[in-house]
């Protein structure tokens, strides 16, 4: 078969690492040398536009930061519809809106190109292992032909809803992600101020009900420990909530806990900058109540 | 040993079943014939008053509904006072509040009278099994006292701060349930209405960041299913979650997310009543949106 | 100076009244039987669609419920598009969302058509008084073209930024008035309770510093009174506050507090309903707290 | 008559002048030169400590920054209990919270003394002026004998309910204060972003529904002109807030918006420091949303 890859980051690179080993790749990346030290080490081949990339392929794959950069590559003679033949599936795993997609998969069905919005989680690790969880919006056929493709780096494939549905499960799981580190730093940072040490605190916590991912794993380390790795922008998580809160109000729920957290968010990242890691919002609690959660 | 419990509810009884399995235990409750009926079953004897049944008693053990009622026994020619003897031990198992509990302490540390606050986590399967979380404040000397004692019902039996610091800690554990609770309801409220199905929602988050024991558990067993088992009251939840919200403030943290959730469980107790569970909740959201979060 | 109108609703009417008696105008309503009431007592002419309204109009005027409507009048042979020539000029005083105002304004803008969002407050009695305050949106020289227009029935008229500026203001002040409405309610309601008259409150916070027009006449007037007069419907309002969030989300301004108050609004109209008057959102919070903000 | 006069700060130096000039005035500062400085100015005396100062006087007069330092002035053989004979009155003007005021009021009362709360509003100008309004918590007959003394420096003397409901009143005034500080700055650094002057979308907002007295005179001659004046410290804002807060959850009040602006100055308060002025909160959303509020 043949695929193109267009987004060749952090969390792109390895997937189309996979899409290499298993098809024949053309890759391209807004910066050229990227694409062309992965087709060195891969035996994909380089392209200098997405047109050219999407040229000859049966399946385009996207994986970029924003609906908005999918959206920018479609036009122009080096877009990617001046690639794409009619037949053709466009895969798109950026963590993109639903409104969005669906207007990207409009405009791809008036030239008889499918489309699916198939964002991942899983992280780099994730990804590197080929052991992703792909949650796709989309019909079933569509999802039949993507399937796959979506298993050359996926192992939860599942077609949640229509077109967008993909999209706004992935924002919604990351709101979640979200509401629960900043509700953890609350509550920990006041538990350190009062002489509970956040090691033991979180011990009994992730024994009770109170327990999530982020009790379990993130907080004790990455906090406790002060690692704050560098895994997932806040930035990138900012955008998500912000999708998950528009999204949950398009739909007209009522919602104020995930659009709270939105807010908090957006003042994290003007606060903390664009390359910060998303468990650094944390920092934030801790500064405002002048603590660290650490033992 | 000696030992004495007040406070036969839904979760006291089946602790005092294994303090009365492993020592001389005496029991008051305020409706008498619970008391009856429960020394009839295993051995225990009932007593009328607070005063009588500490007479005697090396440890006593409290577990009421609120600190309130913890210090409404205390007083009077019928209180705990009366019959507690200098020397002996309160183990408070309430879900209490800090500031109570070390009005509670200071009180009997006057008479000689050593106290430690000792929450539970594990409902009330937990602790028929004996297999609590206790969660204790206190001093390590009274800790190594309590210890034993705790053993009869509890697995996991850590201290973890000063008089009050179980009371925070397991209302901050409690405020993270009830966070994950209508957080969870936001989002899928918005999947369901956006033709996602929250059975297959909840089995991709699960896989994802933004799980909790909220997702894993509550969710799919109980509201996807409607079962809404009556297991922990939402009057109760809502309790804690005040707790919580009061004794952060008091820590002089900044808690937007916790703050509000304390505002959102107070009027869902008020929409919902007294009965309710405590992940009925959820209902509440799904009437705001109309909708339902169900297959 | 020929002119259109169209929408003949609660503030629309009284407004065309205004136009009607000093210019030759011309109207259109969705349900026909208004447009002819109108006609019949003020000398226009009604016409049975849109673009026969437009026809031979040098300005025409929009006064609708929300953008959406505007733009549904837009296309299609008995549209707007069909019946406005180059060079005319097309005023949007419908409370509009600044989004499609743009929109609009680049649609028309093609056919050489003027656009400027004009939306107003003051009221049913400021447009029968023609004192009404006009917030525009556009560049000066359309402003010039509309003012005299405008002055038919507004007395305030400024031109306050580009095109959807003026829904911009419109949509924040309304923000404001629910904000107030909705926290002098928390306030007041929890004052009551506590044995202090909402009309003493409310007299002592009117010679203080937390004094507002809600609570200098809203509250008073009609809260305390039980009066509750519908003159402005709170789903239009909750209409303006979702409006006013998402512009202020799109300027990436950390707005914790309005975004709270556009999903209190969101569920106030779910549970009030779609007839109930802005300031019943009160009802809410006096329900929420069993009491009532009465003497 | 005789007088005492505790407290000479901002607010209540011009106040104690008022009282000097119309009776025999014996003054207590916690630093004694503030004290002998207002003695030698006004006639007044100047004593050593609160005891000396009550001793003697009919009427006391607090006016500290909170109910915590009335209540550390009441004990020992220097403080006001030493000094105030039965039958006599306390008048305290500190803006203090309910809860402590009922606790001072039942300890004065067993010593037959009198108490009512009467925190003021005017600020230092008002005070000056003796035009400040005064709010009072409890009986008639205290009510009765205490306003001969208020009517010293107040104009608008309202008995608004039992003992605590002046300071609950005067805590709910103020937050209305800062909801609409926040909500206003929320609002109005959109609009600047969006190209809409501060003083053009103020001068339209104040000729409609959403104006206040924040939008009327505090935004525009404090904020647009960056002035920022220091009137009123944002500390004891936050803590008024704080009081509300407490005071409606406490009533069992649903109170989303207040409890969250509650949080918002505290972590206003830890940013800003315990020197700036209320209305620089603003600072904190202009500084969140990289823009400022001036034309």
């Amino acid at each position: 078969m043949k695929t193109a890859f267009l987004g060749l980051g952090a969390i792109g690179t390895p997937m189309a690492r996979h899409v290499a080993a298993k098809s024949s790749l053309t890759v391209w990346n807004r910066t050229a040398e990227t694409a062309a030290t992965f087709a060195a080490a891969t035996g994909a081949s380089a392209e200098p536009t997405p047109a050219a990339a999407a040229t000859g392929a049966e399946v385009v794959l996207t994986c970029l930061p924003t609906s908005r950069e999918v959206e920018s590559l479609l036009d122009g003679p080096t877009g990617l519809l001046a690639g794409m033949a009619a037949g053709t599936l466009l895969i798109d795993c950026t963590s993109g809106d639903p409104q969005s997609s669906r207007r990207i998969a409009a405009r791809l069905g008036e030239r008889g190109i499918a489309f699916i919005d198939a964002p991942v989680s899983g992280g780099v690790s994730g990804a590197e292992a080929g052991t992703l969880t792909v949650m796709c919006g989309g019909d079933e056929v569509t999802f039949a032909r993507a399937r796959p493709v979506l298993e050359f780096f996926g192992r939860k494939i599942v077609l949640v809803g229509p077109t967008g549905a993909g999209d706004a499960l992935k924002a919604v799981n990351n709101a979640l992600l979200a509401v629960h580190i900043w509700s953890a730093a609350e509550g920990l940072a006041a538990l350190a101020k009062a002489g509970v040490k956040p090691s033991a605190a979180l011990d009994v916590i992730n024994a009770s009900s109170g327990r999530s991912n982020t009790s379990e794993n993130l907080i004790p380390q990455r906090v406790v420990t002060r690692a704050f790795p560098q895994t997932f922008r806040l930035a990138l998580l900012e955008k998500d909530v912000a999708i998950a809160a528009e999204f949950i109000r398009d739909q007209r729920v009522a919602s104020p806990v995930i659009q709270q957290v939105a807010e908090l968010f957006r003042l994290a990242r003007h606060e903390l900058g664009e390359t910060a890691d998303h468990v650094e919002a944390v920092r934030l609690v801790e500064e405002w109540s002048a603590t660290v959660i650490s033992d």
